[in-house]
Order: structure tokens, then C-alpha cells, then sequence
């Protein structure tokens, strides 16, 4: 049996995305609730990513996940086993999120009483850096097998990110990925984003990435 | 110096894309140039499975390539050291290519007397799925390190295409990937798509991929 929902989340109707995102960051922050809108590319390890951040947090706060797709469940499943509060949301195509889809998305996650919130959000470097969500911090993943150029391609979701996480370190000796040629090229167009070579799979990292996820909670929670 | 032009172009006017492609591909049937829409996610292996593919085919035929991004001519670059005449396309943001914009493309380009052209599609699993460029045949990379499961959450994308490259088959034993449920679970979706296991790194399987590619040229040109 499932123990989440599925929702189809509809594209939003207001001419001004960004009015409607800060007007939902507000209304989060007043929560108490840190939105955290994760992104990348299909396949670079979002799901278990997140999994190896619920295990190190779970104990300490409320999470709740938003799972953004196409189509299909096998997220939501995956996160679901973790025991925390899950919703997958179905975008009818879209490959993207508005501030307007991601309220929907948190009105049927049911978000009262989350200290932290992930919108997991749909695997793509294009459409998601294009509109913002309403979240506090976005956080993308680029992971190793996809090579140390996609700063180069996908310049805007780069920018537009306060941390990234480089995942799938323990593949590096297989792939041609130069970290600290990724690293120049991400801060070059973005000085301030916060850089973590994690493995998900290993743990490798993982530590240094959730204790920079735990003070932002405690900052947006206490400022 | 670049030994290639960039072009931006601009999104497609007509309301009727379908009806486009089909006059672009009635055009390129009549110029018995074969067009093919390369796409898969950013860091699947595209740009290097082009080269691997220009370098079976170019001494039988001629070979246009044209490399479409947000940003950037890294891959440009690589192509153009095949020898193989290539446009960068800038697509303004964009997230796919239409048949407008690719008609755009094939006039930058000069693909007069080609046999064979190339579009390296946007690198997204969603939007390219949506737009008919006007290719004959619609190819697509999805590469290990993504996770067999991509076929259950971009089923549009693997709906639409004849051929799927399933490359880095090298890296197998390093990442958790089950190459028999994939082609289940892609010709469930798609029960004709011709499925090539590859390596574009170490060159596995990629004859059997232009013996394909060639069989679709002398199609295209005799029937």
C-alpha cells in the first residue's frame, strides 16, 4: 500500500511568478518552514541524496518531501520508506515549478509543523532555474559522470543556486572530471554558492553538506 | 580560430509546428539529406558518441552536425576537430528546438548536399520530446550512470524515438544498472525502438549503431 499521495499539480495562473514567490517565502519563513528547491539533471542522484540527508536529520526536526515528476511514483516510494511525510506531484508535462504549482504541492503535503521542506524538483538544467519557487535556498546537484562543463552550458542554473553539491565522487577515477576546474567555472559565475563533493552512495561528504542544511534551518528559524 | 559559426535563433512563429516539420522533412527527402534529432539528458555522452559516429562515417558520406545550447561552443569545438562541418545554435534560453528553429539551423549550416545532419538537440528529457524538429528519426542517449529507471519518469521522450543508445555500458559494473529491466521497461513504452548498447569511450558496440545509421542513409536516399 502506498502511504503518500499522488498529486496533479496545475501550471499557475498569475502573470507575476515572482510576486507569488515571495509573497509564499513569507508565509514560510512566518512557518518556521526552510523551502528547499533541489535540482539537476535526470539521474544524478537527487533521490538518494536526499535519503542519505533525511537518515542525518530526521532525528532532529520535521522534514517533508515534494516530489516533482513527469510521471511515475518510484521517487516518492523510495523517499516514503525513509518514514518521512511525502507527496509526489505530477506536473502534466511541465518541466518546471512556479511558486503557484509548489503552494498546491504543500497544501497537499500538508506542510504545518515542518521545520524543513524539499521540493525535489523536475530533472532538467533548463526550465527550473527559469522560475523561482517561493523557496529560501536552491540547491542543485551536478554529479561526476555528467562532466565539469556543464557550468559552461547551463550557465543560469549555476548562478542561480546557494549550494551545489558535486555527487558521485567515489566515480571519479572513472570519468574525466577535473573538481577543481568544476569548482572555478561555478564560482566564476556564481562567487558566493557554497560548493560539496558528496557521494550519496558512500557518505563521503554527506556531513559537511547537512551540517550546512542544519544552520540554515537554525538562521531562518532564529533571524 | 573557430573553423565555426554561431547562430542565435529565434522560437518558431507558426502556430501549426507538426505542420512545419512535415514540410521540412518532405524538403530534406527531396535534398536526400537524413536528419537526425540527437537527445538525451546534459552529460549523457552526446558529444563524444558524435564523434565516435562522424569517425565510422565520414569517408562514406557527408556529415553536417549542428550543436544546439543554451550557451557556450564547447561542443562545437569538439566537433569541428572531427573535420566535419558544424553550426552552434544558440537557442536564447530555450529548452527545445521547433521545426522553425531548425530549419533556421540547416540554413545557418549550408547543409546542402549532406547525406547525413545531425541536430544535437538541447540536453532535457522533457521539452525536445514535445517539439517535432522535422527529423526522419528520432535518436536518443540515455547513459548508465542515469539509472534504468528513466524510462518510467520520461516515458513522452522514450515514446518518441527509434533508436535509444544506452551508452557508458563501460561504467556497468561501477553503478547499479540493470540493462534487461531498462529495454523492458523502454519496449513496453515503445515496442519498435532499435535498442544499442554502446561505449562511445572505449568503442563497444558502436559499430552495430552506424551499421544502423548507415542502413537509415541508403533508406532515406533510395525509397
Amino acid at each position: 500500500m502506498k502511504n503518500f499521495k499522488i498529486l496533479e499539480i496545475k501550471e499557475g495562473i498569475f502573470d507575476n511568478n515572482n510576486k507569488e514567490a515571495d509573497l509564499l517565502r513569507a508565509e514560510l519563513k512566518q512557518q518556521n518552514n526552510l523551502l528547499i528547491n533541489l535540482m539537476s539533471s535526470p539521474g544524478s542522484g537527487k533521490t538518494t541524496t536526499l535519503v542519505s540527508t533525511i537518515n542525518a536529520l530526521k532525528d532532529e526536526m520535521k522534514i517533508g518531501v515534494m516530489e516533482a515528476d513527469i510521471d511515475s511514483d518510484v521517487d516518492a516510494h523510495t523517499i516514503a520508506n525513509t518514514g518521512t511525510k511525502v507527496i509526489q506531484l505530477h506536473t502534466g508535462g511541465m518541466c518546471h515549478l512556479d511558486a503557484e504549482m509548489t503552494k498546491q504541492g504543500l497544501e497537499g503535503l500538508g506542510s504545518e509543523g515542518l521545520d524543513l521542506t524539499i521540493l525535489e524538483n523536475v530533472g532538467n538544467l533548463v526550465c527550473p532555474a527559469e522560475f523561482d519557487t517561493g523557496a529560501a535556498k536552491n540547491v542543485m546537484i551536478l554529479s561526476v559522470p555528467e562532466g565539469d562543463d556543464k557550468p559552461l552550458k547551463y550557465p543560469l542554473m549555476f548562478s542561480i543556486c546557494d549550494v551545489l553539491l558535486i555527487n558521485k565522487i567515489d566515480a571519479m577515477g572513472f570519468f574525466d572530471f577535473d573538481l577543481e576546474a568544476a569548482t572555478t567555472r561555478v564560482k566564476k559565475l556564481n562567487p558566493n554558492i557554497k560548493v560539496f563533493p558528496i557521494s550519496a552512495k558512500t557518505g563521503e561528504g554527506v556531513e559537511a553538506w547537512t551540517n550546512w542544511l542544519r544552520g540554515a534551518v537554525k538562521d531562518w528559524q532564529e533571524s
